[in-house]
């Protein structure tokens, strides 16, 4: 499989972990996420949106969305329940993490990457975001080990992709006591690699 | 079941359109969507992300996010493929309406609806996005009758719901023949209801 990819990108290290336990072979093909110029001529016919992760599979199908493609691949794994009501609280985590979450803490982050220098009302706006994002998982962690059925599932990969670097985007998370040991359960996962691998 | 739920939202319109097609009884508890004052105390123990539709089941259980609670409620019925690669692309297209096409078309509307008034660049940023989520449907549709497998799914309803009133918040269509063929296509779909519903 081709994955486009980007190493900066949590929504790209996502699928990279996933894989990583699964022990799916797959090439890399980076693309910038600063120039973007290139995108309709690499990804116009293969996704929509134009974003990475976009995975090419072996018989040339194509998946994108980050979430979607975790989904799939972890169908049949131990990394999704069985059961049809905790599969649907991992996608409720899953669309939690792309609208609630990503477009204000990956934001924040990616402005420090880039060197990008925001408005005033720009920053506030992303910071009390990105609070009430790590608020809600401080909240839900409080009396749980991981998101979902009290196991290890891509909700928490989805989740670790952006919150382990929320730091890099301005986020201490020195109020969230249960976020940190929740990352440290993650990152102790047999298999577990780091979003520069 | 116990829908928490908006009028005007197309969040909870998607899952008010799902079940009229499935014929599921719901009762409605309307919340506010401008003074969200009440949200922890009505839903802070049930939603994370404090926002409708916020699903509370027979049996107390609850389910959050629109497009969680769609594929959920879809599984086994016509409404969502059994091919497990389509199903994986009704994701992508949820989670492509999640963020590339909510948070602007549906904001844009929601400061009309409001009466808020946006700063210019603000305005400028919703235009852009709404209108690249825009093309890319019209891209995708250009060559085919749904979004999916060519059937109605429930990505045609995530996807419906703020497109089809995408000119409350300043988006024509007029430049989006496609869009416009497809959005009539779902409203002919035999047990539609329109978002007054």
């Amino acid at each position: 499989m081709l994955l486009y990819d980007n190493h900066h990108s949590g929504n790209c290290y996502k699928v990279r972990l996933l894989f990583a336990h699964l022990g799916v072979p797959y090439d890399r093909h980076e693309l910038d996420v600063i120039d973007r110029s290139n995108r309709p001529a690499v990804l116009g016919d293969l996704n929509p949106a134009l974003r990475v992760p976009t995975l090419v599979l072996d018989d040339g199908r194509v998946l994108a969305e980050s979430d979607a493609i975790l989904f799939y691949f972890a169908e049949g794994t131990p990394y999704l329940p069985e059961d049809r009501f905790e599969r649907a609280h991992v996608l409720q985590w899953l669309f939690f993490e792309q609208y609630s979450h990503e477009p204000y803490i990956a934001v924040a982050r990616f402005w420090a990457i880039a060197g990008i220098t925001p408005s005033d009302a720009q920053r506030e706006e992303k910071r009390r975001g990105g609070r009430a994002a790590l608020a809600a998982l401080e909240r839900h962690l409080a009396s749980r080990r991981f998101l979902v059925a009290e196991r290890y599932t891509v909700a928490d990969m989805a989740l670790y992709a952006y919150t382990h670097v929320a730091p890099e985007g301005g986020f201490g998370l020195g109020e969230y006591p249960h976020v940190r040991a929740w990352l440290e359960r993650v990152a102790a996962q047999p298999g577990h690699v780091p979003i520069t691998a």
